[in-house]
């Protein structure tokens, strides 16, 4: 099947409008100027983890590469971009025949990052990286955020397993992309169905309060739903009386009802409430999953409290207050001509506002102390240490163009439990603090 | 050409699959109780405005209309729902045929709203009405909340131009539709081409600091930018020393520069040195364009700054601290069997842990004052009182499954203003505040 005929960037034949204007008026004028083939190389990195975070999670690497590989001008985008005089006729000839050609080193995806870290670094030729910026920024500053945000949720959570459910609280795809990111950060399962079908995360739901409002009592709504899904399935209990829903839902389903969701009140006290009533019904094998506008913070309230699942939505998908990373992608060395065996010269902004970065192509390790526990993000432009040669963290991504390092995204989030279990155990606090470890330059 | 093919979502063939699970489960279950064809009424509204706010602002409608008309199951969603077991055969074969056929009605595009008004209104049989929940709901949500934004933004801007530059802060789908509510708030240009694509809004932008990095002197770069794009286009000036790249620049464009973009430092002191450098140089036409993590308070703080138009990116995306609406789409009335003639009977959940709503079908109008000016927005389930029968505030949208209410942005565009315009002044304070007009049911 042709995927993108649902409209969601799967199998997408181009991401090359999800771009910013000026990198087509650059291109343009350094290919008027002679510079567009100058040998560059970008980084992406942050200046800073968002206020108070502990450390970043790399997440988007996987949409990355697809986004590249479909970067590419079909007949309609060059006569959208010849139409309104965006670039003229030779840039646009020259983009009629654009592949990404150059290579592309990353952290791999799951993988914590700190301020400074080179999470991303793109070379090849100015006209070919700088064309990229806006599709790599807009996936990775999203997806990151989604993805810390999940982390700090899933280490509140421990053992219990969290559902992705804030599609309706976001745009529609930035909901699969959420998903998705979600999943890398340690959630188990979403509501999402577009992320199911793109990405195999395993998908949940029974029903809401509508369903059981459609019906002329509670009892006719738990009757249908249980004909319709079994007794296996979770049971809505807040839309009038929670104790008569509990009792009512025993009943009609028997004490092998798998579930009750609570959706509202004060979670703590009601869970063990119905906790106590479940057992009094002999249905002691039901669980309780709680859905009302969790954060890490309500999660690890609820940590004593009967709770079998989390659903989380809002807060997921809005960032848990930081819906976007502040990841720039930045020219830091170009070559001094256009002659392939020109050297690489470092450069980066000098002026007074801040905004300033550190020239130079670099590399990134992850120093650990005796214990083997992490104390350092080592970032530099010279040789590596000897020391710090096998504990390098970005790996090859792309080579001459192609696609070297896709992954099941299981292996992804497996990457990342290992990633964090490796940082201070501070790393896990949920209180506002500084990264969890320094970044040095060497 | 076929739109679909650069993986936005605009010839959509399908939005059925930005779905939450449950929307699947309630409907075979309600199929198999015969409660499926029950006529209903779900209303969207909020509980509140984001804190501090005094307007909400609504947008989406448009992209709303679009996910209702292209919300149909292919072979492919078929599959993916059957290979999962997310709904049993009978229920497949239902929705092979789906076509929403019932009505819609709402705020126009563009509209104000308080806490409680029904800013859309869909009414069908239950089985197609409670499908469209999720992609409603993720439209709405995220639209209204950068529209609210940029709203503000527009406000404090006054008469100056705000351009949309936020596509990499946020997904890169999301940034598109980010670009629209923009245009609907207020702005009036974008970067991303996507957008400019999609919807026709003007799309600007010159050069980054990679520009200026590339090549081997600043002054090479400007030329190579003003041989490029003309003496009108915009430099950036802050790379390496502001005043000594004004100089520069004046002397590489000439005085017909068109604009000096400042994308660090402290903007107003900064505006006001750039603006007498470039007057003493005769550069008096040459506009100031300043960019650097702006938002509305930022904005107003610059308005008596020689700045003549404003760039916003990250806080525009994240709705300026709000990335989210609270938007909930709810049963309020459903028949009391599935005979079409059967009376409608109001509905509304009533556990005591708050998201309690008011059941039955509401109208909604805003009741001016003597002076013309909007005193309330009176919402009621009853007869409208004679006053406010010609106030009222809900057109249609969809008839009998047919979108009726198709426009362009730009009127959309001038409906705000004009909505905006007809609140009391201390709407556009921006400080925090309640809602600029208390919220009456009737």
């Amino acid at each position: 099947m042709n995927t993108a005929d649902l409209g969601l960037p799967v199998d997408v034949p181009s991401t090359a409008l999800f771009t910013d204007q000026y990198e087509f008026t650059m291109l343009q004028a350094a290919l008027r100027a002679g510079t567009a083939d100058r040998r560059s190389v970008f980084e992406v990195f942050t200046r800073r983890l968002p206020e108070g975070r502990r450390y970043g999670v790399v997440a988007g690497t996987g949409r990355v590469l697809d986004a590249v590989e479909n970067f590419r001008f079909d007949a309609g985008v060059l006569g959208f971009l010849r139409e309104r005089a965006i670039v003229d006729e030779p840039t646009l000839e020259w983009l009629a025949s654009y592949r990404f050609t150059g290579d592309v080193w990353g952290y791999p995806e799951g993988e914590v990052y700190f301020p400074g870290s080179p999470v991303l670094r793109v070379e090849g030729s100015f006209a070919e990286c700088v064309l990229l910026e806006t599709v790599i920024l807009s996936i990775l500053n999203h997806d990151a955020a989604i993805a810390a945000a999940a982390s700090r949720m899933a280490s509140a959570a421990g053992d219990r397993p969290l559902i992705e459910m804030g599609a309706r609280r976001t745009h529609e795809l930035s909901a699969v992309a959420s998903s998705r990111a979600a999943y890398v950060g340690g959630f188990t399962s979403t509501s999402d169905l577009a992320a199911g079908f793109r990405y195999g995360i395993p998908t949940v739901g029974t029903s809401a309060h509508a369903f059981t409002l459609l019906h002329d009592s509670e009892r006719d709504a738990f009757r249908a739903q249980v004909a319709s899904l079994g007794s296996g399935t979770t049971l809505l209990v807040d839309t009038y009386d929670v104790a008569e829903a509990v009792r009512t839902a025993v009943e009609v389903a028997g004490p092998d009802l798998g579930a009750v969701r609570i959706d509202s009140g004060d979670l703590l006290l009601v869970a063990h409430r119905v906790r106590d009533q479940l057992d009094a019904l002999g249905a002691t094998g039901t669980r309780i999953v709680v859905t009302s506008d969790l954060d890490e913070y309500a999660i690890a309230s609820l940590a004593a409290a009967p709770v079998d699942a989390y659903g989380v939505g809002t807060q997921l998908v809005t960032g848990s207050g930081h819906p976007t990373c502040s990841m720039v992608y930045k020219l830091v060395a170009r070559a001094a001509s256009a002659d392939p065996a020109a050297p690489l010269l470092p450069v980066a902004k000098k002026s007074t506002g801040g905004k300033t970065s550190i020239g130079g192509r670099k590399w990134a390790a992850r120093r650990p102390d005796a214990h083997g526990v992490a104390e350092a993000e080592v970032v530099g432009t010279g040789p590596v240490p000897p020391g710090l040669a096998d504990r390098q963290l970005q790996i090859e991504l792309i080579k001459s163009g192609a696609v070297v390092a896709r992954e099941p995204l299981d292996d992804v989030r497996r990457r990342h439990i290992t990633a964090r279990a490796g940082l201070p155990m501070s790393a896990v606090q949920l209180s506002r603090g500084e990264p969890v470890i320094p970044t040095e330059y060497a």
